[in-house]
């Protein structure tokens, strides 16, 4: 095997493929390993955890077919290290795999690639099939995944639901607490219904380089695969029910309140800290007598707490919530404003954008 | 007590302060708290660690003389949650306090000042006193600190030792296996020979605002104060004696290589990937034959590595370091390229910049 890259470009192949390889933790060690392959010219740099698979496509000026594994840290870092601009010449040696430029000589101990691990392929004429924008892929994902869980213990909520409702693709995740769902693909052919791992979710997030524009989506039975640039990510999928959640969002509300989101985080925060002793328990009231709407930490041994934002009431309204998972709502939304919907003291809050439908958030109540 | 002021003001003095606040780890609960004094119009927010004080002042738009004591982080928090530009107003009712603005109201339970300990005073009028440049000021301490030690059985060790020394005056750490000097002052007037702990020394660098230009610097006896701007840090001095530690910098050297500093950086940076595993230890090699400097890794299970650099050389030397002190050593030095100075493989290198002779850095070789 050998290859002449950019040292540039093999760096930045190395920096996203490296972060799966398991490190210390692998129970496998060839886990720690990256597998390159050349294969008809094509080169391929490919790591895996057992549960997810990375590959990156390395546009090299020279090759020649062949196959090894070497310590995926070891080389990005020797990588990163390099000067930028240099051709890189990797060659094998048996299971020596030498890298070699101007000024720079090294040896890597290799293994093997009988060894190493892949995943099952998957039929990509055979499966369900989704594109979209990178930008509308970020926003989407990063909306819904702060609701999912890290329950080992409930796999289905660890995960992100993909799941198709008249004719659109829709992405919802739960912990138990709150729920956030976003319209993912306003119209779509295909019909799905998979929960992706939020950790491979958010290993493909890390992946996607700021000159990617579409994101490819395929799902077969039991796998899901992300291919944007040059990148290809494979998961297995959560084998679990999700929750019937759309029964769980409010159809209707018994009142609104609209307030500037920063202003409505700040208090959060606030309140927040006089509640972080309690388990961050804090109330929300809207008040008609006076136009308000107050957030309070409930007083403690640090203290107690109270701030108000004027704006307009229909009905007296009181909820204690968990301040984080509200913070976290607040954050998830895109707009300048935020709409709240109150159902009484015992029903989920609603938090949305003041305009966009597409994405719902909402929080359980804690007893007060 | 009552005190108007700027909530902007606020934030930045409670973040300084607040830092020394021992937080959990506390014996003294008291400790967690910041001393709000009013004293003639003065107000003064202090905290203190009991081996270190910080004190800032304050400038108010209005007060009312007093004193109380409140929990740092709580109020350092809440001020910097506040929105800039408002004037906060801060009363106190018994122990509790309150705090105000446009908004926002919160009642924080607050401690009698009887229980807070202060540090004893320093006698100003009799104290030894330097004065500097803010910028040189840091530049030294960042080059000296680096090699100071962890180890609290040789607390000497844990400190930087200012001393005078010809009419200058030298700040000096050494953790055993490598040591820096560093003249701080050209021309002093005053004598001192005192080991400054290096954990407050760091405090004092960041507490050093952008706008600071000058730091004062005062010891007795047992103590020693920097001012700096509207902040006060007095620490106590480490009771112990400093390494004479001048004989062990080499009046000569039996050859010297000058090399760029950021390729040097490089090339050890690569070898230390391949040492990690085995101690850091790397080998440096210059050859008359070849005219290059060498910096290597042994090999060892993960492969092997090596990188050169062209360069004038004198005479053949070999010696084996640690990778995270030359990296340490060189990431301290402040010109383009650096000069190491060998008195072969049992003698300690000699780390220094090319032209300045300020800076002085020395680490003993491992066992090869």
């Amino acid at each position: 095997m050998e290859i002449e890259v950019d040292s540039g470009k093999l760096a930045k192949a190395l920096s996203i493929v490296s972060r799966v390889a398991a490190g210390s933790k692998a129970t496998l060690p060839i886990l720690n390993n990256v597998l390159i392959r050349v294969d008809a010219g094509k080169v391929s740099l490919t790591t895996t955890n057992l549960d997810m698979a990375v590959v990156d496509y390395l546009p090299v000026s020279k090759s020649k077919d062949g196959v090894i594994t070497v310590p995926a840290r070891l080389l990005a870092e020797f990588a990163a290290n390099l000067p930028k601009g240099n051709v890189v010449k990797i060659t094998t040696d048996g299971v020596k795999v030498n890298v070699e430029t101007k000024g720079y000589k090294s040896t890597l101990n290799g293994a093997v690639a009988d060894d190493f691990p892949e995943l099952p392929g998957i039929d990509e004429k055979k499966a369900v099939r989704f594109k979209m924008g990178v930008d509308e892929f970020k926003v989407g994902v990063n909306q819904v995944t702060v609701a999912s869980s890290n329950d080992m213990t409930r796999p289905a909520l660890t995960g992100v639901y993909f799941n198709t409702d008249g004719g659109a693709l829709y992405i919802a995740a739960t912990d138990g607490y709150r729920l956030s769902e976003r319209k993912f693909i306003e119209k779509v052919q295909a019909e799905v219904k998979a929960i992706v791992p939020t950790s491979s979710l958010s290993e493909v997030m890390r992946s996607l380089g700021e000159e990617t524009e579409e994101v490819e989506i395929l799902f077969d039975e039991t796998q899901v695969r992300f291919r944007a640039g040059e990148i290809e990510i494979t998961s297995k999928l959560i084998d679990g029910s999700f929750p019937d959640y759309r029964q769980l969002i409010p159809k209707e509300v018994e009142a609104e309140i609209v307030v500037p989101k920063d202003e409505l985080v700040r208090v959060t925060k606030l309140a927040a800290l006089f509640a972080r002793e309690v388990g961050g328990s804090i109330v929300l009231e809207a008040k008609t007598a006076t136009g308000t709407f107050a957030v309070a930490a409930v007083a403690n041994e640090y203290g107690e707490n109270s701030s108000e934002i004027e704006t307009e009431v229909t009905k007296d309204e009181r909820i204690t919530l968990n301040s984080r998972f509200l913070i976290d709502a607040l954050n998830a939304l895109d707009e300048e404003k935020v709409k709240l919907g109150f159902s009484g003291k015992l029903s989920p809050i609603l938090v949305k954008n003041e305009k966009s439908d597409k994405y719902t958030h909402i929080i359980m109540p804690l007893k007060s």
